[in-house]
């Protein structure tokens, strides 16, 4: 987004404010050096970085008194929720950490001028805007002896998708937004028009920002829940010896059906893993009501079982201990280069309690969450004789790569081939293989067993 | 699928076969007296029928000596579910009903010519057509003495909307089918490439009878869960105060959200309500398997508690007992004359332990499963003075009758306005009424209440 900005039709001078923590400080100083602190797919990213450089209109900093010269402040604070405790039984065991979103709004209040735009682009539990954002916001102003009249409170939220399209799924793509009274929803459209291609993606309005901040919740939480439900039908294909990929193929024919998802390794990123919760959290919190989101926070539990599902195809399949696994694709989803959440976490956590498992990614270097280096050549990688190759990750590199996993292939005929993510059928990546070594989750027809 | 049959490029002698019971012996007789038996809203269902008569190749019989003559058999035997006494805590307190259709099986294995292709439409548990389908009709081949060799055994599903494209759902719209062998699915082939448009609408083959049958379940569990999805999101929006319709219409915008379903009264018809247990079913018997189903039973539950959530939503805000409600519309969806399971019943149910309750429906002159009558006409239906107005079906009738409806709600002035089917946003229905005597299922800020 501070690429986009330094980067809109109105010239911004674009000031990146985070803690002085340990995960940020180096990103600050490598972006007033010069250097992109992210690796991305998209080459996007470094051309709008590059132009933002040689413009000088982007600056990093941990210096929150930036924010009182800001005409508009987007507020990206991340806002977690621990759900490592709940489950399909006690599903209310979550904790929502508000306090860090909370600390950076009462920054903003006790700095910002009295006409700013502070738009929200956050993930929050519905109400946050008008109960949380709003009364902070206006009630630093008035200990400050300023006028509340002028200042504009908005939400608006990012579809971005980290993979080879980062840049256009921000400026892109179609936008939603409201704010907490007509002036604020006019100052956040008028902002939004200057960084985002609206006139071919035009905006769209809700009337509150509880509708809008609902609206990113529901987007995800139906996304997660249409994961879901192919988790128990990619078991029952399966124990069926049918292959479910050429059926959803047959069934998404339907533009009524289109949205069917395939078989997969797991959900993985930060949205899909978490906002279902933020809603239950609302729920409870903000509107006092015990009703519950039963079915979305069951597709979230489904979810997490995934990579157990994927387990069990291999340790059904798999002769012996101590072999030798290589997993192709460490990130959690095809061509991106993150690893928060990714599924193939709790694969290789479970792998390598009976085997040696080793790790590539053309996109990751070191896999930070798991403290291991990841090997992003495919070659040195198939120097090692492995007697099982999974594809973990739906990275098209796989299919442009062919001809080395194939040779590969070739030359070590006893080497089983799981593929857990629909690579096969997907990217149509030609294996060649005999089918009893090849298993494929949710084609019970991939092999013999 | 029989007036398309005697309407197809191919000249095909057509005969239909029921059994000599009350629901089906006089719709033989009609019939075969030239008059259609069903009530349709698609034109189409009636110029078939016309055409049929005309070349005089429809015929309808309860003999089944006319199987002996059959070149093609198409089986479309009901195969019916028991669930109501299935819940969330009991998912598998339900009865698949499975012996009529055996029964149609050994019928047709007794009196079938011996390279007949039995086509099998019904709806079936996954396994049914290679497990109880071909051994039995091979079995009826050699106690007859008969070889078993050029019989073929297929399976294709209809994707039937009953509605105004009832003929258009089954001629011009895609085809999945399967063979138990290769000659049995290129027969299937042959045979539906002669009345179905396959120029426009390609037929998929898929590689056995299972994965089709379990592609028919797929597709409606996925549908069913979709529905389910949304319940829980509708009553939050009534809880916020927020409007459901404004936020959808601004996910389904994305393509890969285009599925997302609106509120809604709830699910009726044959198929969604009962599909899902047939897997569950398979699973236990055919595959001997433990494993369930429990996301998408728990989506019929979810859709079953529909009705529910409307009752809930008006009795908040009805005043008194003994109200006099007139509710529009009593088939289970939109422009359909179907009142199999329609979730109106449930409703009306509820309504009438307190109220005094009335019903209208363009398509629907006599209710059968609730045996009471129904008002045709909307002039005659608003002779009465109704307190409340629920509009229970999406009818595109009553945006064409916009004017009767405002112009009696200008003389009832403190008649209440439920719309439980999103047909004031879907339709863009214009009602001119206070906001404060609207009431609209999942858009909390469509009364001050």
């Amino acid at each position: 987004m501070s690429l986009i900005c330094a980067n809109a039709d109105e010239e911004y001078s674009v000031i990146g404010l985070d803690l002085p923590k340990e995960e940020a400080y180096w990103k600050i100083a490598m972006i007033n050096q010069g250097q992109l602190p992210v690796i991305s797919s998209d080459i996007k990213v470094d051309e709008f970085f590059e132009m933002a450089k040689s413009k000088g209109n982007l600056l990093a900093t941990h210096d929150p008194s930036c924010l009182e010269h800001a005409d508009i402040i987007v507020v990206d604070v991340n806002l977690d929720v621990d759900h490592t405790k709940a489950d399909q039984k006690t599903p209310k065991t979550f904790d929502v950490n508000i306090s860090f979103f909370e600390e950076a709004i009462i920054s903003i209040s006790e700095r910002c001028k009295k006409d700013t735009l502070v738009l929200v682009e956050t993930t929050v539990p519905p109400g946050t805007c008008s109960n949380l954002v709003a009364p902070t916001v206006k009630n630093g102003l008035k200990l400050r002896g300023l006028s509340t009249e002028k200042v504009k409170i908005a939400h608006s939220y990012e579809r971005v998708m980290p993979g080879p399209q980062y840049i256009d799924s921000i400026k892109n793509f179609p936008r939603v937004y409201s704010g907490i009274d007509k002036k604020s929803a006019q100052s956040a459209r008028e902002f939004l028009q200057t960084v985002i291609n609206t006139k071919e993606h035009p905006l769209t309005e809700l009337a509150t920002t509880e509708a809008t901040e609902t609206a990113k919740i529901l987007e995800n939480s139906y996304r997660a829940t249409n994961i879901a439900f192919m988790v128990e039908w990619t078991k029952m294909a399966q124990l069926m010896n049918i292959n479910l990929y050429e059926i959803i193929d047959a069934i998404k024919m339907r533009p009524t059906h289109s949205n069917m998802m395939y078989p997969n390794i797991g959900v993985g990123g930060y949205c899909l893993t978490k906002d279902p919760f933020l809603a239950q959290w609302a729920l409870e919190h903000t509107y006092k009501s015990s009703h519950q989101l039963n079915f979305s926070l069951s597709g979230v539990f489904a979810n997490k079982l995934m990579p157990q599902q994927s387990f069990e195809l291999m340790n059904d399949n798999l002769q012996g201990s101590n072999l030798s696994i290589g997993l192709l694709g460490v990130a959690y989803g095809p061509d991106i280069t993150d690893t928060r959440h990714t599924p193939v976490f709790e694969l290789s956590e479970m792998l390598e309690q009976k085997h040696n498992v080793h790790y590539q990614d053309p996109f990751v270097k070191f896999w930070t969450e798991k403290s291991v280096d990841v090997e992003q050549d495919l070659v040195c990688f198939f120097n090692k004789k492995f007697d099982v190759i999974v594809f973990s990750t739906c990275h098209s590199f796989y299919k442009q790569n062919e001809k080395i996993i194939n040779d590969y292939l070739s030359s070590n005929k006893q080497c089983q081939i799981y593929d857990l993510v629909g690579i096969i059928d997907r990217l149509k990546l030609n294996i060649n293989a005999k089918t009893d070594r090849v298993f494929i989750l949710g084609n019970g027809c991939s092999s013999n067993s």
